[in-house]
């Protein structure tokens, strides 16, 4: 045993003794990122079914309406609205992904801070300090159990995010490390989420929880609802019981020093992330001298086995699994030269012409490529083939996306919302850290 | 694969299709049996500290004040009740027990029917159809998934409550097969529990949201929130994610012929079941000519090693603790002459007499001896030995409580809760099957 003292405590006392000083501007700057990329995705999500499902679910429960409904003008109480917020964010998996454990980061976090900042006063600076220790200590615990919890079964946003959204609402709240603690130990007894669910409304179930679990934990904590000493470590705690074998040094060591965080990564494409360097590949070839997507005989795509095993699925009718579809992918992206959500729609996946395309797509291994490549060649019906490798995707940890990259997602996704000013949501992101209240941003977010 | 369909359609189709004319009577009366109990365990876990704390967390985002919380005045909305009630019920463990998977089947379930019954019209013979499908889908899929999913860690009565909550509001709302199942894949995108929060606050949390989510789960359904069609026994479900070898048999074998839930027992004495037998056994030997308690020497209990790995606590400090200490239990049972909740106070358990008198007790594994039974032999100053072996614990299923016992039970208990009309509660529950409005039982459930 390395450390007597347990995870659990280590961490706990880590988040109770930050300070904003304390993390890097470039950790700062990465949050404000994040939250940019949120409401972009969450603007996008609100109007997704499953959101009108779950908000007529709540209704007649619903308490005070204090928050904001991220794209609806009807607010709800806190929990209702982290839990709704939560799942929009998340809904079309367009949103964060930390490498290497595949959370999405911010969806469980952000949603119960702004829900909760809206019922009190909160300087925009202490929110984004608690979104980054949450996101942190989420990333960290992710680390811990993977690769074996996802592996299982286990949504890994929604049961690592339960614990993020309690460690920020915890340090909101100012609770010492006893208490910071509990709010891990309430969160442990409300992770859940499955693999299995992926796909359908059930997911958001688990996604909507992370966020309202870990203010109900972080609340509770504050109220004196305690929990076990050792809920990560423990021999029947979190990390134990949902892994393989769990490191719980990628808990503790370098904390304040490295930051799993500041890797966190965005998406430019509103599909599986095994997908992207192809769909880079395809705009690539689509501007070359000669490319005529009426001419194309065959095209082949290659890379990591992951490629295949996850998206060669050539017989998809849905939107949601065409995001998942090499050949939907590559067919929508070389006729339209986009991949946003239209390129997603149901209407554009059953279109004969994309379907014409998609049956001419082809699909090898390369065991050496890594996740984040592809090459593509297309075959044209005089015998030309024109091919590109694409070595690390658009969105990727070594190629991310720019700030006016992810305003620019933001400007195109908040059109899915009749009356959001996106410039004025943009701008309020960017000055948070100087914001008196945290909670005003939220106007922007509805409309 | 024996089962193509799947064991979660094969037990959705059982759940819509079954009618209360296709429930023995035997069950009928069991699921009475178990409502009496969880009103006697409810209000006597009402006025726990845990209470006060989980009222005053979620109080800011109460909802319509529908529903009661059992125990207290003021009401709640009826995600709210569920989630309170369900903690009530279960916070000593005093709560019914299923033989072989440890749940405590009516917790979860039960406070999701009484919470949504106080919404809307309801019969009470339709909330007793509802409660009884509900255990029984949450006594099979704990079967399914024992004894692996305790050992590893779950705590069962959370994980598989929510099942058991989410089938019988399903039922309730009159869900077809289809739309069952969407309950069943709903809720195991909110299974969770911590055997490691045992002993905590935390621990609550798990077992309220199994209440509460179980009604999420179905009125999500209602809704329009699906969820994957294996949610129990596909390649990344439940059972097949938290068990070491799921039998799905166990799910769907006999459905509508035999009754797992017809197996529940109700606990004689506030403590860990494994100490009931050495209970008996002390209640007995005080009775026997020539006991003395002043002139003990030296007090030996023989079990089932699990005696002695589980209740081996000499040196305990709070009542919560005592449930699961044989020192204690034995030193008070001896003492007073009872085993109730004021042998389980704080201040029984460090009163001197009392720790004198535990410090006598000593313990010893029988491999042979079946973990009901139990045997206790106390030597005097004088040198005599006492001795008993107590075969079946009272409260086991071959030695239950019966009727009037439960009935006294809930009297004793009721009286934790000043202005319980503890006779009118028990007359409502017997005749809950010709109530019209199933709701109209809560009344007497609050002061």
């Amino acid at each position: 045993m390395t450390n007597p003292v347990g995870a659990s405590t280590t961490l706990a006392e880590f988040i109770a003794a930050s300070r904003i000083e304390d993390v890097p501007e470039k950790v700062r700057h990465e949050a404000k990122r994040s939250l940019l990329n949120f409401f972009a995705v969450a603007l996008a999500g609100a109007t997704d079914p499953v959101i009108e499902s779950a908000v007529a679910t709540l209704a007649p429960f619903a308490g005070a309406p204090t928050s904001t409904v991220i794209g609806r003008s009807a607010r709800t109480d806190a929990l209702g609205a982290a839990f709704l917020n939560a799942i929009s964010a998340n809904v079309f998996d367009y949103d964060d992904t930390h490498p290497g454990t595949v959370i999405h980061p911010t969806a469980p976090v952000a949603p119960a801070l702004f829900a909760l900042a809206e019922t009190r006063p909160l300087r925009g600076a202490d929110l984004i300090h608690a979104f980054i220790l949450g996101a942190e200590a989420e990333c960290r615990i992710g680390n811990a159990v993977s690769p074996g919890h996802y592996a299982r079964g286990w949504h890994i946003t929604a049961t690592c995010g339960v614990f993020g959204a309690a460690v920020a609402v915890a340090k909101i709240l100012g609770l010492d490390a006893r208490r910071v603690r509990d709010a891990l130990g309430n969160a442990a007894s409300q992770s859940c989420g499955l693999v299995e669910a992926l796909g359908t409304g059930a997911k958001s179930l688990g996604v909507g929880n992370a966020a309202r679990g870990g203010l109900v934990a972080a609340l509770g904590a504050a109220h004196g609802i305690g929990g076990p000493a050792r809920p990560l470590e423990g021999i029947r705690g979190f990390a134990t019981v949902t892994a393989d074998d769990p490191d719980f040094g990628k808990i503790t060591d370098g904390l304040g020093e490295s930051w799993e965080f500041a890797r966190n990564t965005y998406k430019p494409y509103p599909s599986g992330v095994v997908l992207h360097p192809v769909t880079d590949a395809c705009l690539i070839l689509r501007r070359q001298d000669g490319f005529d997507v009426s001419r194309i005989r065959a095209i082949l795509a290659t890379g990591h086995p992951l490629l295949r095993q996850r998206t060669d699925r050539p017989d998809v009718r849905t939107g949601r699994e065409a995001q998942v579809s090499l050949q939907h992918t590559v067919a929508a992206a070389l006729i339209d030269g986009a991949a946003g959500l239209a390129q997603y729609s149901d209407a554009r996946v059953n279109d004969p012409v994309v379907k014409a395309l998609g049956a001419k797509v082809g699909v090898r291994d390369d065991p050496f490529m890594p996740v984040e490549a592809a090459r593509l060649a297309i075959t044209l019906e005089d015998g030309r083939v024109l091919e590109t490798l694409v070595e690390t995707a658009f969105g990727s940890e070594t190629n991310p996306l720019s700030d006016a990259d992810i305003e620019a997602k933001l400007r195109v996704l908040a059109k899915q919302v009749t009356g959001i000013d996106a410039e004025a949501l943009i701008g309020a992101v960017w000055s948070l850290d100087r914001a008196a209240d945290a909670g005003a941003l939220m106007a922007h977010a509805r409309p």
